[in-house]
């Protein structure tokens, strides 16, 4: 067999480690395997290089991706569809592993149906990809978050504030809730829980005057929803319900200038941005890749395509690429909730 | 309801977050918690003082324990049991949470046999606790194996060597298995399958011969089973079929040392020891602890005793505690297996 | 003896290290030591406590600072220079070591030039504090950011980007330079140093034309002077010479924004905020505050007082209050221009 | 000009750092750059290899080094001190910088001798090459150090226990002093001051007795020099007073086995072995190696061979090879007795 390997949309602590795990595993089986340049795009221009062992080697706990990777989407170019299958046909690929985010796997199905024998595997430190409960990248990019929350409660005893991190997480709230509760967070905001400036400021209050606790952290996704009711003071344009919602471009900043302006207490914003995606991948990602990585090869062996690789409880499953496109998996209201306890 | 908490045997990172767990959610029942000091050896003096939202704050991402630990273990004398009993009754405490290891966990059994309400939670770095995926400590202590071997592996492109790495483990290969895994081991040795050095010396000229490669990473539980037929050399005393096995009480720098005798590759050990129990918990164990605490208390407040919480898959369990306890559970050796692929 | 010992201003990792040696070598000398809360606010209130072996104990490498600090300035008010030094004669103070930037030492100075019997010690992120070549904090601080740096770089092989970088200096580019050369920065903007947004574009753009770069990391300090001379854009007011400069309240943010715009690389923004002044202090910042204290009691116990302890090469020297006060130490250029060896 | 560079000796962190800055700095003279691989080894062969912009880039913060090394020493074989010579006339190498330790800046003496132009940087984690305050390497060392006895601190409110850490330094106590210095050790024990049995067990007891601390880090170098009067009990061969010394091949371990048996207290050992030669450079090493390559390219450039580059307070200087070879620098004696403040 000869396979084709490629990484698509933004890059995620892992990525290296599942690549390097396909090639493992295909060698083993005698297969040949080559890198797909740059995603997608690399498939629409027909970039492709062997792999070889010494290629893959030395590269398990280094973050990025060794074949880089881009957001080109063939989809939104009938021609551009058309090139990717004549290069798989040119080249004689008998199959493709696709690493990325949904954006990835919904070409990947549609390749699929064109007749290109696929399996992708899961990327995304959102982890809001449906069927897998996590997706690599997520547990790095928590890690990053938990560990600048504890370096900013180091402060806790000196200062009297209110420091607001700013997550990833445009569409859900996995990152902030389990970043926030692996944080120690005192409130964490997400797409999921929309709520109002109001209760945000009582919690502080509330905080500083049972608990006696002047300083808290609050953990905001991207995409959080705080609203106001319309009054005095305009957050924005305003809803269908004459709610106003406080602008999402800058989340972190409007909140705690907010805070600040509604409770008195000095408030900071932290926006960690690209650092969440960088550096060395945990344990956890590691393992959960190479994992991901040999399963791939493993179901291009057993002939079974046009499906994901999927960790459900301890298992490493193969969903169909259908059921999981096109959709976006909520976070886990349990661990959500979870956080309360602690608030 | 008035509670105790204790922690006993060796300390792991994630004790502190569990501690918390317990106090926070208790609180929320309106329960009071006791602080039970120094692992049983604190129920057999009766040495409890109260636990306040005050001194279970900024504990979660600390190592160590804030309650103290022993490795006393009250069954082995009569008198200690029934102290332990009595100071329950002295104490007024309606129930217990005991987190600890296999002979913590069998005191609680004893406990509630003995008709101490009670409910344990499950740690120790070495994993080996039946019943559940993971213990509390486990995720940590990998996560510092595979930081030293990604501290091992910067030198692999300087040097000719084979770097033995002694991890924890006396009788499962639970850390040499995953912290080889995510660290790319050449080799895992673990006691759950035994291997002779002739094995393991042939497996270090392979790579040399066929890969070309001269630097060997070999990740060896403090357990593992390494013999050699009797020969000119002896190893030590031998068993039953006449086999020789490598003295355990320092098997890292034997087996560099024998390595290095009969290869001829530059060979050295680094035997990680208690570092692998320090420091500051993982996300995964920070928010398996909470977990734990909270479900603990959680079986309390549903009077639910008598049984050990578990993660299984994603879900937090109960089981009774006389299924788990006096029992090992021995590495997975699916995830053993895949290690093989990428010798 | 009696002293009391306090930190203003802003926390820094390091400041544990310096009371703790503070302490220690007090109780050497048979002192008793007293904490002075929150800083100057403590002495104008009153507000102290005495430490002792164990309040001391374990706090070397933890953030913060057990005493709490404030910004509260006394010589901003005559009433509270007054009453700070009325608590220090009730209080029996022999004498006092106050550890923060130029605010605090400009407190400490005016407090010497009213009798009381003082000693400073420098700190600040910022490292702008004349006469010592390193103040604490300076070194985690660029620590942070290199390793900022070392996440975003893993990115580089899989993106085409431009990272901006904003770090902290109001006034100075001394993390900017450190933390960048240590990094790998391709760029660096510094007060010191004011240039034109034409000049960081033409760089990038000959980045990748020269060097076939497609991506650079710059590190801005957010008092960097950027500007524009006047034309069809505004980037704001103009200055008396007709330039305009890039706001400075959000840097970073503004930078990345007119870099895209005007090469059309796409251009994104991390800003590092106060995750630089947490954690855990490098050995270099443990050594520093450690020495720093030390020689802090010395000078009381050689009635040596109204100086401030300084690094000077390898040597710790005491210096005058007065030559060290109301003035900022600017960025060593050597280091600066060392890093342009590497654009 | 045509510049060959090698590195030879152990490898550290920070190395790779040093060869980019020489081969960016000579790239701006417009200088060729050849690899020597795997250090004076390379020279022998003939093995070189051209350094480009690329090659070089990528590498500053990663341990290990890019050029290979080994311990091969010409001086010990005419033939070889010859060839070496041979080489360099053959591939028209207008100058050297050798990157080592003393072994490593000997060879370059003895070359400069036979009329090659040479210049050297020092990197030894042992930081006892004369003339230089600090090596490359050295920082990150204690680094290590430092991090471990954290770990091994948080474990300190759990267990009553003596930890015995040994680390690197066969000659000198840099690594023991610094590192135990940073890391808050209890007691530290280094080669240019020998001490006996009888003092370690009496100061672990009085700081039981007189500070109530059950617990104990001591920071032990690999040569340490620890007797015992001769007794009842012998730890080997007598020196001419009659003193045996604890054997050192193994010296953290026979300690921690003498104190257990002494005092009582449970006593265990950590030996760090290679990790501490291992991973990223730090901000500190990353600088003084960009710096010493930087300084050692500009000093061929001003034709000043048969020098060494060496750190003196904040200046970058240059040294006669002649000075520094054959000789050790011994600890800074002020820092250890600094450490003595807490014990």
């Amino acid at each position: 067999m000869r396979i084709g390997v490629l990484t698509g949309g933004g890059d995620v602590p892992g990525l290296n480690a599942a690549i390097r795990a396909v090639a493992r595993r295909a060698f083993q089986y005698g297969y040949e395997v080559f890198a797909v340049k740059n995603g997608w795009d690399g498939l629409v221009q027909g970039a492709l290089e062997p792999l070889t062992l010494r290629s893959v080697s030395g590269i398990l706990h280094v973050g990025g991706t060794i074949l880089g990777t881009s957001r080109t989407n063939p989809c939104k170019s009938p021609g551009d569809l058309a090139a990717c299958i004549a290069h798989v046909r040119e080249e004689e690929l008998d199959a493709l592993v696709a690493i990325g985010g949904d954006d990835t796997l919904g070409v990947a199905q549609a390749l699929w149906e064109a007749g290109v024998k696929i399996v992708g595997i899961p990327k995304t430190m959102d982890n809001d990809v449906p069927g897998t409960d996590y997706c690599i990248g997520f547990n790095t990019a928590v890690t990053v978050v938990a560990e600048a929350c504890d370096r900013l409660h180091t402060t806790a005893s000196a200062h009297h504030r209110v420091m607001v991190v700013e997550v990833m997480g445009r569409y859900t709230g996995w990152v902030a809730t389990v970043g926030g509760l692996a944080g120690g967070a005192d409130l964490i905001l997400i797409p999921e829980r929309p709520c109002t400036l109001d209760f945000i400021c009582e919690h502080v209050k509330r905080r500083w005057e049972e608990q006696g606790k002047s300083f808290s952290i609050i953990v905001v996704s991207e995409g959080a929803k705080i609203y106001e009711v319309r009054g005095e003071e305009e957050l924005g344009e305003a809803d269908e319900f004459g709610h106003v919602r406080l602008d999402r471009r800058d989340i972190g900043k409007s909140l705690a200038r907010e805070i600040e302006k509604r409770t008195g207490f000095e408030s900071r914003a932290v926006v960690l941005g690209h650092i969440q995606r960088g550096g060395s991948p945990t344990v956890f990602d590691r393992v959960l890749a190479t994992r991901f990585g040999v399963k791939a090869v493993d179901l291009l062996q057993e002939r079974q395509f046009g499906c994901m690789v999927a960790l459900r409880g301890n298992e490493i499953i193969a969903l169909p690429l259908a059921e999981v496109t096109g959709r976006v998996k909520e976070v886990d209201l349990e661990l959500y909730d979870l956080a309360k306890v602690f608030y």
